[in-house]
């Protein structure tokens, strides 16, 4: 079974258990011949994909009430791959969703780690410095480079263990998150189980 | 007396009780004839008021090993205002320092309102919204608006909340956080104070 997740600038296949990406410019989605379910953000493909009739759209097939209107397909769909917990999907957007007993109790977005340091360097220059994804949480920061970090993370980690449930990472940068989240189980297929579950309730 | 504190766009003086601002582009240092207490993180005019007899820098008078580095001197200065408590500074960046029993414990460097705006709005354009500092803390949003305030505003109030401190807030959003920071105290004057103290230490 062929599975596609498309972003802003990338296709993210999944066959079976391998995946890959193609670029949202050059690749031709007719190439496919096959069945392939995909969910889509990126508005201007969805026009061209909406006449393939073998791309199958998996989000025309959920109930979106249960979510909000302008709420990312993406991230619906790593909330319906899990049950309980709160999932942090860390990409150029850090999206934070908390789900309890398989019902959607709201989430925030966070700016990701590359807006977050245009963010610090367009303030100054004396805040353009890497995040130190080791920075210490337990004490406060008597540097600037770790100002910054704990700035950037403490906060963001403040917020997410109030809310007392399992951690799910995904993302590009889920690794780098790792670091502060100790416990969370980094996850990268939450989407695509996500659409699984869906397939296998519509099959 | 006259208090002066520099900063990179303008020049804050507090005259007794008045206090107004000269732009730092335009406003001539020698046209204060008068003995002038200030501090200055603008390194070009720095230099320029170390050679005026009546401006004394009050940057050379405290002993900054407490402290770090790189710490801007208003930092250091809103933090000699206070025996004990947690300073918010909302500027362009929003710098948040711990105050334990006369001494400082540490502090970290949040983005400001404006740079996470252009942060939010430089991921996507579907990002791009005022915040909303009425956003509800008790219970996480469904909608786009209130996802990037709570973001925004949820995240630094959970890791402040933490540190059990009177709360103080201080610079030019300082009205605007006081939605959230509903108990804080605001005082747009504690760098002044700061300087005070440290005036009536060395006549």
């Amino acid at each position: 079974m062929l599975l596609c997740d498309i972003g802003n600038t990338s296709y993210h296949f999944l066959d079976s258990t391998y995946d890959y990406k193609e670029n949202v410019e050059n690749f031709n989605p007719q190439k496919i011949k096959e069945t392939i379910y995909y969910i889509c953000v990126n508005p201007k493909l969805s026009k061209v994909l909406k006449s393939l009739k073998n791309w199958i759209n998996l989000g025309d097939k959920i109930d979106t009430k249960d979510y909000y209107e302008t709420m990312g397909i993406d991230r619906i769909f790593a909330c319906i791959a899990l049950d309980d917990g709160i999932i942090i999907d860390a990409g150029s957007a850090i999206t934070v969703d908390v789900i309890s007993h398989g019902s959607f109790e709201g989430g925030f977005i966070y700016p990701g780690s590359l807006a977050m340091n245009e963010a610090y360097k367009n303030i100054s220059s004396a805040l353009e410095y890497p995040f130190n994804y080791e920075v210490s949480l337990d004490k406060l920061p008597k540097n600037s480079q770790d100002a910054i970090s704990y700035g950037f993370l403490k906060t963001l980690y403040s917020e997410v263990m109030l809310h007392k449930k399992n951690i799910y990472l995904t993302g590009g940068d889920a690794h780098k998150l790792q670091h502060v989240f100790k416990n969370a189980t980094v996850d990268k297929e939450l989407i695509f189980k996500g659409m699984k579950k869906v397939i296998s309730e519509i099959l």
